[in-house]
């Protein structure tokens, strides 16, 4: 999988699944907002299209959103020194639909009558358009299409005696994955969903206490990582204190089996395991399962390559770097009229001719969702000479959609959905197409396979399994869209 | 008057009365947005630091806010291309606290339970921040720190069968000054509060309905007076019909009476008054109350000019421009460190050394707020020469804070407040004061004087007799303060 | 005349003489840069396109050039931090031909084998394009189309001991009319050429020397007005020196008269003469020339103002606003589809209908180029309801182009080149028309009336008369273009 | 090797070679601007500060250049549109010294007197200086501090019957590196200096003719690698035709082996030999050199990957990626004032902690400059648990700054310059540290060893053997300072 580039993506149907969001959250150190900063550098990979931050200093809150990288903007001394404060939490997004919609981008930040809260979200509420529904009803107004925006109005409607009571008040409202941090008053707050299906990890820098979704924020702090927040829990870091409570009904926990495969950063302990490792395991059951006479083992970069390197260690074939990766991405350039064949993809690879010229090749990827990228993949490969070209995919076939913050596209647009991989293999133009068994995905991640009655992991996109209700879903019910703004300062 | 320079407002205490706003609408002219950015544009005297425009396109609204002159952003072909429509409203605002307030800029839009409506409100609610208080208790979320957010959660909250009912509900509800012009559906209201302390007149365009806040803004489209809206009005304009409403109790007009010595512009037709004869009037009723044996009358450009040429024509004196204004504003430049003398006023404006030196000059302005800005021309035009220098202020001594939407300084920063006539003729270093009656005002509008118990106008800056309860005053309520933001897109 | 509004020039026909450009110069103040900014403001009325600072700290120089207005730029503190130094010289400038020619942009610099050098100019050099051909066929590079980067390059290729001698030597080759400045190692210099067509005057503050277009920059600064720099003079400012030198032929100076009806700013004092007073005596000029029944003399504003209270003086009719200006201007608007009549016009002006209405006018501008404002205008008063519009020009018929530095069309598209006055009158639609004669004009300024053969002013565009040889307009030459450039940083 | 990341560049010291240039030019396509942006943005890892390109429609040129990434500017429709024609020629450049120096973005155009011509050029001339300061003297006026100006003025002073007969005598004049593209009237030229230092190939798409710095230029537009431009020839391209010629003395090539190291893209040909395949070799000569007892091979991300490969084959070692890359790079975070320990290599790296901890590693890095990344990234390595850490760097100790237009800091700051290999490995902390051979090095690229008397490549930065005059070390010329320049639009 590859062809992330953002400008395609609006255009262009989406190649692969898209990214979702990272959180990240800060209490007690000055320099919150740097902080911040890094950590969401670190956790980019999540979501390109926008980032904020929100700090608190004691006595009032501060915001500062924008679209872009987190470095296009929290680069600046000038945006850095507007956030004072020893505590804040920050975000960034993947998906927006209008260049405008600043309104979108996290964290969210509302003025209570008990005062300030500001929350960020990675998730997705499953039925948030009908609880959106109700509070317009009752006269809440939206300024935001975000599902966190019910959140805050759930909040401010609701009742409890401290800001965790009533933030957990809505929280018991809501369906559908979310691993939050919130803001206010002086804490920081982490809550994720019953079943864990997004991650979210406990670190320590000094007397500071961070949350983020994955340890690599952490790593560029140096700061300890403590634990995985567990699923159902809710954390609060506040002046001299920590405490956890689980509010909601105890479940077995099923973590997102995708975030090994694909999302999570390869240097990253999500949910207790090393996300290298997990993936060097699915290139050598991959490499078990559906083994292949050829002359070398070539990655698509970069998701591609950790599977690729365990495929090529338990094949004994060689590991090469047979397609090249521009890094100068997220743009898509003009296309000359005179139609330049597969460019889209060119913009972010080239076969190494030299290499591939003649050769039998493995080509590793993480997943298949349209086809599309993997189609002109295998066609740059093949122009480049090789002689067969096989495809192995780190991953079962994505045949259904994600309902819990991954930007997958509508079931009937997955190739797996509608063709069998025969079928696929011909339409993509390989030689031979294996993807990794489910239950060989389970065993690399340590278990015997998959036990079908407590699975274990979320694994809905490979076998239709969806661990909540889909009320937005069973419902029909669509978000609202609010007027289309072109805002400028 | 002058010194209206923003910059400076910002970071010095203000020179003058602040300008207020104004709102447009249109209904039924395919090219809404294109007609609503030329209103504003006439109106731009009443607000320079950020427009807005919503149009409704028969299915979806399109919004457009951005700080600075309507002519900086609505002068874009592809911003007017961005609001499709036949209907529309539009706002030009003052006053706002912060370079990224672009969530005070109006309209403001809400998606209601009911649909789409936007509002855009010229004037002031003097009981805002208790309501806003209530609304937050109850659960409301406030973006902004506008009063006319108030209306939105109002109306939210209301009940009614149809928008305009819910619209008259909410009004119900505000105390103090409103010309508002909504949009919704397909219909533009405009509305009145029961005093008609702002203006709003109705005109029309070839089918097509227009609102605005001053008369001028039809000239420049070509389009028709057709006349005041009137007091506790509500006019509703849509597909083919147009009709007007009375929902509050009737009470005796009170117009803001500043507007014909300040604020409309000269050319423009308000509450039935042309404004440019109205202040050569004054002029002329200055020149027989306070006359004075001088060489020539002089304006404080540009707001003194008509009540100069009355004074000169009803004194015989020759008018002359001894003060030359340099109409390339709106910025502070750096101040030398080795201080110029008076800079600030240098800036907008020149004494005309040849013609004032050696002479007896009366100069005439519009009104004395701080007394700042009077001070430094003053000493500019005695520096030029004049031999004696003789102040007549087209207004009766600012005394009050107005509630109303000015943007006047608190009481005790207004200098007729605190000194005698004689005090501040010494102060401002003038041969002689005069500031025109109370009485000679009301003449000037044609009545026979002031009658205390049924004054006509409001002129509470003036006199202190405010017309409506000043609720937040008497309680002592606060706007809320958002978060400090500072938002990119 | 009216319609500056620079977007509309650029792609309309203009509608009257463009205004020229000005320059600044200071020597021996530690905040040069910001003092060059405020003179630059006051000067603004000269060219609102561009504007540039050079400015030298002892060691280096400091460049910074940006299009849009003076304030715009150079009322940012980094910009004036970015300009340290005691000595420094700015420009702004009107024409330029695209929005990216920044290049163009004055003062320029250069770095020569003596040192660097900065160079900025108002006037016109009548042999550039030749004098251009002559130097690119030796070797030189042109990185502008201005004409004072032909200085640039002959000063690059002089000799001569000093660098007042290298400019000298440069200033002796070419024809034409140049006020300039120059900044260069630790002086400042001003020249005029020896006609002295364009204004430069010297000035005092404190220590520092200051030379400017117009003696209003120096009532910026409460600098005082020494003297005017003489036609043909060289003037040098330095450490603890001024110099004067005539090193050209002396000849009879020929002033351009136009400066005293439209260019200066009526407070300036140019060339001996208070600008204010001589307007103010062309109107009773024309007054007494031409004098007309009618109930009040209007003003197209701001230009024809000082000349209509001349006019209404001497002719005893009532001055009146009968034609409002709004000053937000410098935008052309998107016209809607529904074209609006005269929409141009009414950007920047509204006629003052209830004055208007029933009355004969006399209208008083400064001068006829095109006509086409003043067609727009006198539909504008007729539809304001005027019985009579008689039109009073404050000069004589614009017959012939400007090679001297101010923007005027082509002498085919000048009304006066091609009809008779009777014609004009009818083609504007007014019921009379009259321009000031030349000897009227001349009398204005103190003289008996204008002396053939020793004219004491150049009047060309009234007379043809040109008091320089027209080297390029002679030899068919034209600039050169530079490739459209669209450079962002 | 690593840390690019620009901002830290300016202002720390920096931390590798920094990138060079990128040239290419294109020659009978209709879209020749969208061309040469796909083609450059495949050329983006040589230079990321600036980017421009100037197309020839037949009659005019047109000229865009930015500062930034070549898809920041180049991806946008107006800009390409901006930019018609058949025929152009483009640039990516590393190094400009400051925000504004647009002036010294290339391509360079001038106008001369036989007609307009564009060049842009990768490499650096070693006489620059010392022409530069001859020409001044002459007259010529710089605009830009880039040696290629100094080809301009040399042709614009030039003689010669034609466009290439000028060019060919302005580079006989130069010393140094220079392989150039030029675009003029109708023609595309191509042109090596006679070592052939720097990289140039000749390609075909179609009808056009392309000229590009590395062959993956040709691939991103599927065009065809024709070969290579040959060291000393002079290619023009035009209308009909292909040219070539040798107009300069015959000598034995040079190539810089620096571009197989390092600069060229492993999915390149240049100089007829693949980048990776050479890389890979590197590694097993490297495996060979200097074997080491270890637990698996790592490579410092992106640079060092094909050498480990190469190195892991070798060996028998296990290939993993031990240290992960973060790609959202190019930007310096505002460091917390608690200092993070090795902030700067952490913006980009990771440490895999799970895989490293406990094991003995091999690191291998392409070169080590100043050791300041290599101390930082062993550190992490460390940190990370690694038991020891042995480095092999695919080059021999870099001791020699480059005079051809590598941007290698004095030869002072070089850590080989002053350490030997075993002071090195103490101070960047290994357990052991080795490099490559010279003669290992020339063994990769197929040759038996380096031969002194004619060594086939350009290895100066290794040796010290420099191939051309250094006349402006030699003699101690220093490039002139232009003004420091701060221009907006």
């Amino acid at each position: 999988m590859s062809g992330r580039s953002l400008k395609v993506r609006r255009c262009l149907p989406a190649e692969g699944p898209g990214e979702e969001c990272a959180v990240f959250a800060i209490y007690g150190h000055r320099d919150a907002a740097a902080h911040i900063a890094l950590g969401l550098h670190a956790l980019q990979h999540r979501g390109q299209e926008a980032a904020g931050i929100v700090t608190f200093d004691g006595r009032q809150f501060h915001v500062h959103r924008a679209l872009g990288l987190v470095g296009d903007t929290f680069s600046k001394r000038r945006v850095i020194e507007a956030l004072p404060g020893h505590a804040g939490i920050g975000h960034t997004r993947y998906s927006t639909t209008g260049a405008s919609m600043l309104r979108n981008v996290q964290p969210l930040f509302a003025e209570f009558a008990f005062g300030g809260l500001a929350i960020a979200h990675n998730g997705n509420l499953t039925n948030a358009a009908w609880l959106r529904r109700q509070l317009v009803r009752e006269g809440s107004i939206f300024q935001s299409t975000t599902d966190t925006e019910v959140l805050i109005h759930l909040i401010a409607r609701g009742s409890g005696d401290s800001h965790v009571e009533r933030l957990v008040g809505a929280l018991k409202a809501v369906e559908g994955a979310w691993s939050l941090v919130a803001l206010f008053d002086d804490a920081i707050v982490g809550a994720r969903d019953p079943l864990g299906i997004r991650p979210l990890v406990l670190g320590r820098l000094g007397e500071a206490w961070i949350l983020a979704s994955e340890s690599c924020a952490l790593d560029i702090l140096g700061a300890e990582r403590v634990r995985d927040v567990e699923p159902g829990e809710v954390v609060v870091a506040g002046r001299g204190r920590i405490e956890r409570f689980f509010p909601f009904p105890r479940r077995r926990s099923r973590f997102c089996i995708f975030e090994y495969v694909y999302f999570s950063r390869p240097d990253s302990i999500v949910e207790g395991r090393e996300v290298y490792e997990v993936r060097k395991r699915i290139g050598a059951e991959l490499a078990r399962e559906a083994p292949v006479a050829a002359d070398m083992v070539v990655p698509v970069p970069d998701s591609g390559v950790p599977a690729a390197i365990g495929f090529a260690q338990a094949s004994g074939l060689p590991f090469e770097l047979g397609i090249i990766r521009n890094h100068y991405v997220g743009r898509t350039f003009i296309e000359p009229s005179d139609q330049i064949r597969h460019l889209g993809v060119k913009l972010k690879h080239n076969a190494n001719r030299g290499l591939l010229a003649g050769k039998r090749v493995v080509l590793v990827d993480d997943s298949i969702v349209r086809g599309t990228t993997s189609t002109k993949i295998v066609a740059m490969v093949r122009a480049a000479g090789a002689k067969e070209v096989h495809m192995r995919i780190a991953s079962p076939p994505t045949t259904h959609s994600c309902f819990y913050g991954v930007d997958t596209p509508e079931r009937r647009q997955l190739l797996a959905a509608r063709h069998t991989v025969a079928d696929m293999a011909r339409l993509i133009g390989v030689d031979s197409l294996a993807f990794l068994s489910l239950d060989g995905l389970y065993r690399a991640l340590g278990l015997s396979g998959r036990d079908p009655r407590q699975p274990g992991f979320c694994d809905a996109c490979f076998s239709g399994d969806y661990p909540t209700r889909l009320v937005d879903q069973e419902r029909g019910e669509r978000q609202e869209e609010l007027p289309l703004v072109l805002e400028e300062a």
